[in-house]
């Protein structure tokens, strides 16, 4: 936990009832993106406060991995998109979490990643449609 | 290997003197990217034609993800950027390729993503560049 990341008090205060909150895995947390333009856009949130892959040990970085991969096979499974899209980026905030984000055949642009479209982050869900897209991907998680 | 595939043709058609060229690991091919605008955007290429990661029985699944995170350790410890960015997309060409970009303090636009960036593919590197930034990988990797 550092005081100063916006993920660390995030995850310090995330509860099960949050709407966002999909699933706990042994390295991090399933979470949906407060904006589902992209519809289950889930993020992948490491539990350690770590800056780049490499700063996580040899077994922790495997298990960081295969955890954000079954995520992200739930995710396919429970929306069945054209594509998915796999990001670590951390730019803005540089606590491992990965943007899982579904494409599909009536987006913006299909053939091109999400972060030109103007309208990503425009309007944020409501709390029962993340209620809603969430229990999918659980659903798909558990299956 | 798929005949109507880009990365498969390619693929095939590699061999240890393109200039492009970096290591071969279990999984697949760590290759430059044709343009350098980000210094040391490199691409990580399966080697088998899957769509995507769960396309990959899971022992291959586990290695091609541990070879990717290799790879971009070394291109970390090559350029020291301020932050590495680790995508797997296939919005336009679906065989699995990791794009890993080093951001740097003085990018278009270091907050975001590179994809906003017009300049992204303007200017493909020389040989003689690509030569000398792929040997600054190959070193990282092997030390």
């Amino acid at each position: 936990m550092t005081a100063s990341c916006p993920i660390c008090v995030r995850i310090s205060a995330l509860t099960p009832g949050d709407p966002r909150f999909i699933a706990e895995r042994p390295s991090g947390y399933a979470l949906l993106g407060d904006h589902q333009r992209y519809r289950g856009y889930t993020l992948f949130v490491g539990r350690r406060c770590v800056r780049e892959l490499h700063g996580l040990p040899r077994d922790e970085r495997t298990q960081f991995l295969a955890d954000m991969a079954d995520v992200a096979e739930a995710v396919y499974r429970a929306f069945q998109p054209r594509k998915l899209n796999y990001e670590l980026l951390g730019n803005s905030v540089a606590h491992l979490h990965w943007h899982l984000f579904p494409r599909y055949d009536d987006d913006a642009d299909p053939s091109w990643p999400v972060w030109n479209d103007p309208q990503l982050f425009a309007a944020p869900a409501t709390d029962q449609e993340l209620r809603e897209l969430g229990g999918r991907v659980r659903a798909a998680l558990a299956g």
